[in-house]
């Protein structure tokens, strides 16, 4: 299990390995065969960036029964998913702007899937194993737009609307997880991944028969019910057992 | 008005400026600053790639009047756009591969529009300034699942689904040019560009109002009426007036 993470120092970007506090910069393909410098950075020098650059964001919606409910919407009978602007992404410590002040806006904690290696019509195995990793993450909504309109990229893309990070952890089971969201230090969302209608393998098996997944590519797997608005001066946490907190304020 | 490609000869990768037949490298940022080496290719020894590397594929729907009314859906009030997966690209000469046999899978005959600089909150003359050129595309559509689910990114994203290219036309006034579709030498789809409801100035301003474009970029302004299904074999063809025709075909 590693926990890898991007980083920025002065205009140097690199991916690093964090252990106790240390980021150890990674050369060669982070995916696989990479290796760790020896010499380490303290952490606190760094500036933290969003921990993969993914050629695509996918969001998996109704993915959690409680949340279905919440929303009023139906059961999918198959794994519902979309696409969200890679500019939309958010590092860990770093401020939501809601784009609309006049409008609702909510938080939405959820499991992030890191993939590994290219995949396409994998089978259940394969797309375990085509999993590198996992992250926290947050599908921010603005939805007044989303009720307004038939598609929902739009209303979860604006820059700023996908916190992610801090690090991703590899080499982890992300099953049974507890996954919580705290807003200004209330506990508002508490579930767990294993609530999930579909599980982490099965959402990425789903996709690879859809289309080609590619390393840093990333999955958000839905939200579980209590979504809420938010509002300026929140402090969002989103806790995942096994990860690290992935804290942002708004703005 | 320079015409820009991407190209593969070998191993290596690289932008190219297309001049009677020959193509001239980019050195340095073919968005701004390029320059283009003294020392051409025959293009005829080089496998064409989609023309750019999209951060981002945007997809506009419903933006000429005689689609929406072929579709039996309502004319939207301001652009509707979502988002399409960049491992969709399909180069010109490419063979667009039909995901599912037994659904009604469709050509979708559109203009892209390149983004060349990065926008936010641009005004209709930073976005005009900010468009690096025009290229042909295809949006491809499985109407089945289309149909049978509410979001629109899956069943547009099948590996093969945006035919893009085979250039970038710089420099080119895209107003009222001729838009066409041939299915094996027969004209399916007839119209213009100055049919949209949203040109794409105006979308590239209204888009650019919702998240931050980047140089690369690529927003497929929608189609007009025509659209039909595609069939193994199919030899189709986009002419826009002013671009190189885009010419896949099917299996």
């Amino acid at each position: 299990m590693k926990r890898i993470g991007r980083f920025q120092a002065g205009t140097k970007v690199f991916y690093g390995k964090v252990e106790d506090g240390r980021v150890y910069p990674v050369t060669g393909d982070v995916f696989g065969g990479g290796r760790f410098s020896s010499r380490s950075h303290a952490e606190s020098d760094l500036k933290v960036l969003p921990p993969v650059v993914p050629g695509k964001v996918l969001a998996v919606g109704l993915n959690y029964l409680d949340h279905i409910l919440e929303m009023r919407l139906e059961r999918p009978r198959e794994p519902l998913f979309w696409f969200k602007a890679p500019s939309s992404l958010l590092p860990h410590g770093g401020t939501i702007h809601i784009a609309h002040p006049s409008h609702r806006t909510d938080y939405e904690a959820e499991l992030a899937v890191v993939i590994g290696r290219p995949l396409l019509n994998a089978t259940i195995e394969e797309a375990q194993e085509g999993i590198w990793g996992y992250t926290a993450a947050q599908d921010i909504s603005d939805r007044t737009i989303q009720k307004s309109e038939s598609q929902w990229g739009r209303c979860k893309s604006f820059d700023t609307f996908t916190p992610l990070g801090p690090y991703v952890v590899t080499g982890l089971n992300a099953e049974s997880r507890r996954l919580q969201l705290y807003q200004n230090g209330k506990l508002m969302q508490d579930s767990s991944t294993g609530q999930m209608l579909f599980g982490p393998a099965e959402l990425v098996r789903f996709i690879s028969q859809n289309l080609t997944l590619l390393p840093g590519d990333v999955i958000l797997t839905g939200t579980p019910s209590g979504v809420g608005p938010i509002r300026p001066g929140d402090r969002l946490e989103v806790r995942i057992e096994g990860l690290e907190p992935l804290v942002n304020s708004v703005r």
